[in-house]
């Protein structure tokens, strides 16, 4: 079908997050739109469980190529513009949500630029949801009047990082830091630079939500040492604050309940 | 029936968050323990489309007391303990989600205290949803590497506020206010002070995804003035930063619809 920048595409674009990865956290809107969508376009970070929901047919993992690459960000934009103006119903599913960290905002931009209606589908963001199925409250009054997110991609030590880690330290808030289970001893060590306590609570929340969820507790200072004992890998949460000290007090009682699982996957994550 | 506080309890809490408001933005299990649940404490903060789906018998408004006072959080605390050992599935449900500045940490550390399973079922938080279906991520590359959540019941000229305004403008990262339309002008002036850009662009989502929904924006500088034009009033959400900017050039395409509503209902709400 030939295409026309000139008129706005009869097809709808759908950026939809999935939650962190249990399919109950999904919202009844996500659940509609990917049962009704013509085509959903994905990668990895939603989980297996809700991956496994997709149909077979109707589907394009955006996360993988030939050799192994990512698909650019500039490839799937112009293939949502393109299945938009196919007339299709197309999904946009992103782990978490597609407005925290998922890149919604650069492909709303564009598909308002090229004339494609789209829709925003708000999710429940893992950097809510790690820490709460962990029995950690993002603000609490005696602990946190403020939350930050932040990813851990950047290198604190390369003087072009867009964080601040020391004006987050300075908020006195919850920091919680998504995609940081490498640089883990690198922000830590910075956060500890700008004056933190080193006695900060800290804990790592791996899969959250997914088989094989993964609790490392400890702080600013013994978190490096206590991640790699339960062996976290990413993707995981990290969240820094006197709020991460309550779980303690709560898990006994706690029922999120995760079955461990020894099947830890191999593919590609964001970090 | 005799309570007994040496005994764990056999009912169970679920700590559930609804979400911003609109009753398609509820997790699918959220919707699960509202219909499986004996009994559900809620106040008004859920919105009204959400409120007139729960079923009038097994259901308890804690918003509301005899003489216009909220049942205070103590009583709350008291009664989930008590149902839960009356061996009751109890629902506890929050606007948007209960472990962001909605006092679920709180309810969770009584709950261990004494000896109630519970559970924490995490939601799509307003702090993220409003400003997504006004058109705006709360993080985006080329605007904001962080997003710091706030509340803005605190009055910052008082030298007890939690909230440190100059150390949130410090990150560069975007802020996201809740409840902040009363305190709207303290904040904004206390952001300008501490450095902030007055031309920030600044937007106000009342009421995201109930019907009535409403958006102001302006700057750092033009906001107050656009709120008293527009005529926002509380339940809103307050977007702080560059990424409040691009909401401009996307609204045309942007089908997110909550028809406006002159039903403004004149319940107290948080703010």
């Amino acid at each position: 079908m030939a295409t026309d920048d000139t008129q706005p595409a009869d097809g709808t674009v759908y950026l939809v997050g999935s939650g962190p990865g249990d399919p109950e956290l999904l919202t009844l809107k996500a659940k509609r739109l990917l049962e009704d969508a013509d085509i959903v376009l994905h990668d990895k970070l939603p989980g297996p469980k809700i991956i496994d929901m997709l149909p077979d047919d109707g589907c394009i993992d955006v996360g993988k190529r030939a050799h192994g690459d990512r698909t650019p960000q500039w490839e799937i934009n112009e293939r949502l513009v393109e299945l938009a103006r196919e007339g299709k119903s197309v999904v946009r599913l992103k782990g978490g949500d597609s407005f925290v960290f998922g890149r919604g905002g650069e492909e709303a931009t564009y598909l308002a630029e090229h004339g494609v209606p789209f829709e925003v589908v708000p999710a429940v963001t893992s950097a809510v949801a790690a820490p709460a199925v962990a029995g950690i409250p993002v603000t609490h009054r005696d602990h946190a009047s403020s939350v930050s997110f932040v990813t851990g991609h950047e290198d604190p030590t390369k003087p072009e990082s867009a964080v601040d880690w020391g004006a987050l330290a300075a908020t006195g808030g919850t920091i919680v830091v998504l995609m940081g289970v490498t640089r883990l001893p690198l922000y830590t060590e910075a956060l500890r630079e700008a004056g933190m306590d080193p006695d900060t609570p800290v804990a790592l929340v791996e899969r959250a939500t997914w088989p094989g969820q993964q609790v490392a507790t400890g702080t600013l200072e013994t978190i490096v040492e206590a991640r790699d004992e339960v062996d976290i890998s990413p993707p995981a949460v990290t969240v820094i604050g006197g709020v991460a000290g309550t779980r303690e007090s709560v898990v006994e009682f706690l029922r999120n309940d995760y079955t461990p699982s020894d099947q830890h996957s191999d593919e590609n994550t964001d970090d």
